[in-house]
Order: C-alpha cells, then sequence, then structure tokens
C-alpha cells in the first residue's frame, strides 16, 4: 500500500503522515545538497559551498523532529505489525538522511578547500558523474519508500553494485595518476574524499531501500546475498498484489 | 537507574535484558575487532586481517537479532516513557555498533593491502594511538549505557573533541610527508583512510553516548552546542540523585 493511501486509525493516520511528510522533505533537501555540494566544487563557487554547509543545520533539526514524532508514535498509537515495522523504517532511514546531508557538508568543504588550494587537474567529470548517479539512486529510493514499491527498491539494490564498482574504478585511475605525477597530490587526496564521500551516499539510498523491502515482506534484507533479497522482493509484490485484488 | 536493576513488569524485563545482553555483547565485540584489525595492520599480520573480515558477520547477525527483539518489545510490551527512550536508544545503537564492526573490516582492508604492497613509511604510531583512544571511549560510551551514566557519557563526547583533533593533526603531517616524498603515496593514503575509519568509531562511540544522555535526560542532544548538552547531564544527574534519594 502506497504510503499516500489511508489507514485503519485516522488519529495514527494523521501523525503518521506528519512523519513521512517531513521525512521526504528531508529526503528531498539532502538530494539537493550534495547536488548543489557538487556543483560548488565542479565550478569551484565557494559562495555556494558555504551555503550548503549552512543548511546542514535545518537537515540535522529535521531528524531531531522524525525522531520525535517517532517517539510520540509509537508511544501514543502503540502501532503493531506492518505500521510498526513503517514507523520503525522512519527511525532507521532518518539516520541515514541525516548521514547524506553529512556528506553533502564534507563536498562542500573540500570545495572550499580545493578553491583555497587551487583545482585538482584530474577527476571532476568522475564525480560528477557519480553524483549524478547517487542522486537518482537517492530520489529512486524515496520515491520507492513513499510507494512502498519493493521492485523500485531493488533497482536501487542494483544500481548500488554499479556505483561502488565505478567509485573504485575511479579511485584507482586517480591513485594511478598520482603515483605517476605528485605535484598535485593533496589535491587529488580531496578528490578521493569527494568520491568516498558520494559512494556512502549511494550506501545510504540503498539503506533506505532495504528498508523499503522490510517494511513491505516484512523480511531484513540487510547483510544478505541478492538471491535472498530478490526471494523477499518476490514475496513482498505477491502480498501487494493479493491486498488488491482483495480490495 | 543502571540497566542492570529492575524494572517494573518481570516479562518486559526479561525481554528487554536478553536484547541489552546481545547489544553489549556486540559492542564488545566491534572494540576487539578494531583492536584486532590495528594489530593486524601495525604487525602487518594478514591472516589476522582475513579473521577480521571473517568475524563481521558475526556483528552484522546480531544487529538483524536485536532488531527483531526491538520491534518485538515494542510491539509486544508497549513500553512508554523512560522504557521507551531505552527500547528506542537500542535500535538507534545498534546501527553505530554495526559501522564500527565495518570500519574494522575496512582497517582490516587496508592491512591486507599494505602487506601485498608493502608497508607505509608513515602512520603506524598515530594510526595505534588513535586506535587506543578510541577503542577506550568506545567501551566507556558502552559502560555508560550499561550502567545509565550521564556524567561517564558526557566525558566521552570530550574525548571525541580530543580524537578530531588529533585525526586533523595526523591527516595533515602525513599530507605533508607525502607531498614532499612522493614515492610512497598510495601507501600512506591507505594508512590515511585507516585514520578517517577510526575517527568514524569515535563518531560512534559518541553518538552511543549521546543516547545515555537522552535517555536519563528526556533531551535530545544531537547537533547542539556543549552548553546545552552540559546542562541536560546536569538536569539527567540530578533526576538520577533525586530517585536514589526516595529509594
Amino acid at each position: 500500500m502506497p504510503l499516500t493511501e489511508k489507514h485503519s486509525s485516522k488519529s495514527f493516520d494523521n501523525d503518521l503522515h506528519e512523519c513521512i511528510d517531513l521525512f521526504m522533505a528531508m529526503g528531498r533537501m539532502s538530494a539537493e545538497q550534495v547536488t548543489l555540494a557538487t556543483h560548488a566544487l565542479v565550478d569551484s563557487n565557494v559562495e555556494l559551498a558555504k551555503k550548503v554547509i549552512e543548511e546542514d543545520t535545518k537537515i540535522n533539526q529535521m531528524e531531531i523532529k522524525v525522531d520525535e514524532l517517532v517517539v510520540l508514535l509509537v508511544a501514543k498509537r502503540q502501532p503493531t505489525a506492518s505500521d510498526l515495522r513503517l514507523v520503525m523504517a522512519l527511525s532507521k532511514g532518518v539516520v541515514d538522511l541525516e548521514r547524506v546531508g553529512d556528506e553533502a557538508s564534507k563536498i562542500a568543504r573540500m570545495a572550499c578547500k580545493l578553491h583555497k588550494e587551487g583545482v585538482s587537474p584530474r577527476g571532476y567529470s568522475e564525480v560528477q558523474h557519480l553524483s549524478n548517479q547517487v542522486r537518482v539512486m537517492l530520489l529512486e529510493a524515496l520515491d520507492a519508500f513513499l510507494r512502498m514499491d519493493p521492485e523500485q527498491a531493488f533497482s536501487v539494490l542494483q544500481s548500488d553494485e554499479m556505483v561502488n564498482e565505478e567509485y573504485q574504478s575511479a579511485s584507482r585511475s586517480l591513485m594511478t595518476y598520482v603515483m605517476e605525477d605528485s605535484r598535485h597530490v593533496s589535491k587529488v587526496i580531496n578528490i578521493l574524499w569527494v568520491l568516498r564521500a558520494l559512494e556512502r551516499v549511494g550506501d545510504h539510498a540503498r539503506n533506505i531501500a532495504e528498508l523499503v523491502i522490510y517494511c513491505t515482506s516484512g523480511k531484513d534484507v540487510r547483510h544478505t546475498d541478492f538471491v535472498t533479497v530478490e526471494q523477499a522482493v518476490q514475496e513482498a509484490s505477491s502480498l501487494i498484489a493479493s491486498r488488491n485484488t482483495a480490495e
């Protein structure tokens, strides 16, 4: 059932939707922060970088607010079964979104550093490429969360595998470059930190996707192999299909 | 009230203690993994490094188990007030402990890499020093959690400030070294990753300490300044003192 549809209790519904709305707003803002931080880095725009760092406070405050709402929801509404799984997923997912904000800040700090020390001779196209990919992944994961779509969540997990490979390959190529021409070593290391931060954003998107699979299948698919995850996704899809037929 | 003391409901008590025991075992194992990974790196012991990487699976499984117990606790016992805060803290803290395990694995993978490529000419004493510090921090945070001691938790937050400074200083000195002598750049970058992983372990210990302050004061002190945190700690200490007098 997409999260936009109604639940059994009206007051639970209202409280839950307030929490989900805030979670989604926080997610979209974190994704935007990653994009802006990347722009700041690629365009060496220090003003934009500073803005990203300042704005992170808002994401931090949103995290605290979501957690407050979660505790209130559990205390007042005492959810069970799928409602409880959803509330726990919000509590877990909010940590990932806050970390995405932190990674955006890190990238922005590197943008300031590179602006001061002079640009890196390499790595910007890799940064731009990886940033685009993890942004799409994060937005997909959030959309899968809102629609409670296990198949879409699964495709995020698949994208994360690709992102990890591209991160490894980009890192290796920068390391090789710097070993051959060491004049710019500190600048290139800053780009390596940025690539790492982006790879972490991909991991957080993956975590949110895993929460969608948990909510829809009831199975915790963290730390499991792809075959097991795929089974859980299929079970979740069957559950959803049979519920839709019954309605 | 230390977590070893009794709560109101006996069945809640039993379920909760099972969860806390597992949380503490997981915490001690993560701390041990960091220590072993550091040994593996410093002694270039690839067998030990491989063992650390293998053992991480156990920590991952413990995370899943703690979360299962948390969901059962909430669903069956419907805790409120301080019991609910504690249960939510277990759910949040377990993520940090799992990440500590991940950081230990990362360090172990770097140990394998350095064993293969040849040791780094610099950075081992800094790694050993930082590793000792974050290990103590993590054990202190876990002890503060078990005893629900806000003052001890606060001292972990203070240690984290020091660890962050030492990390910055060690990183800068390695960067300077590599800019002057670039022959070992890739090896030194591996040591930089290790230092970063250790600094992250310190952050996770800090997060657990913040959960202790949340449980004892009812205040969420994440993303706040030290003065506000100190006030929350004082309030928590007064609450504990007045409860002890009443008993």
